[in-house]
């Protein structure tokens, strides 16, 4: 089931917060949006409607996993879900914490910037939990469905 | 649970296509993306995880039979899921056929644009189904999850 060209078959593709056999859970390294994780399949399968339901639902409980923690630490204005895979299609799941005083918002991550952070604090900064207790608590979320 | 300031608490958001107590399905007029769809969660809640289990279960199947009749009647490059909400933060679901040809691809519909269709051929008309058909089909996908 590997693609030796896919990125996200050959790589892990971001900061290795946990895994299992079907899928792992990685942060984005995105200084403009520090608590940006993704749930990215194990199988190279490009679309969402790839995968059995079984499978659906066990990378949708990852997924809601993820977002249960980020709103719980860090009380994000929004939580953005997306599965693109235009660039790379190897099904993965976005999970991006989103604040009103972000480089982008109200807009996509993907769209026009809004604003440049003033100040000497970085996005990072800001948020209420330091990113490797971040981690270490989406880690514990996602623990059980492994 | 209806915010009176919310436009999809108030307006049905888009061409209707199908709809059932819990949610709705509508087409998006946006002329570069013409197999663009929604499902638009009846409640007022702004996040995924809002939704106890067996309502998430409920919406991603409505998903899954929009993507997966987009994808058996258009054979589109990849689809494009997202619930972002960063405008309005009623649970709705982005469900995008992309084609290579698009104005944005590889780019997300939200990014920037990577060429203007030339000749006389709108994107509407590229598509291997007229969209009246193709909202028939789409209703008759999700009529058995109603």
């Amino acid at each position: 089931m590997e693609h030796p060209d896919c990125p996200l078959c050959r790589d892990i593709g971001g900061l290795s917060v946990a895994s299992a056999e079907r899928w792992r859970v990685i942060r984005a390294v995105e200084p403009d949006f520090p608590a940006f994780y993704r749930v990215i399949w194990t199988d190279h399968v490009a679309e969402f409607s790839d995968l059995p339901p079984a499978d659906r639902d066990a990378i949708m409980a990852v997924v809601v996993a993820v977002e249960q923690t980020l709103r719980r630490a860090l009380s994000p204005t929004k939580i953005n879900l997306a599965t693109l895979g235009n660039v790379v299609p190897h099904l993965h799941w976005h999970v991006i914490a989103r604040f009103d005083w972000d480089s982008h918002f109200p807009n996509p991550v993907w769209g026009e910037r809004r604003r440049t952070l003033t100040g000497t604090e970085t996005a990072e900064a800001r948020l209420a939990v330091p990113l490797p207790e971040l981690d270490a608590l989406v880690r514990e979320a996602v623990r059980a469905l492994a």
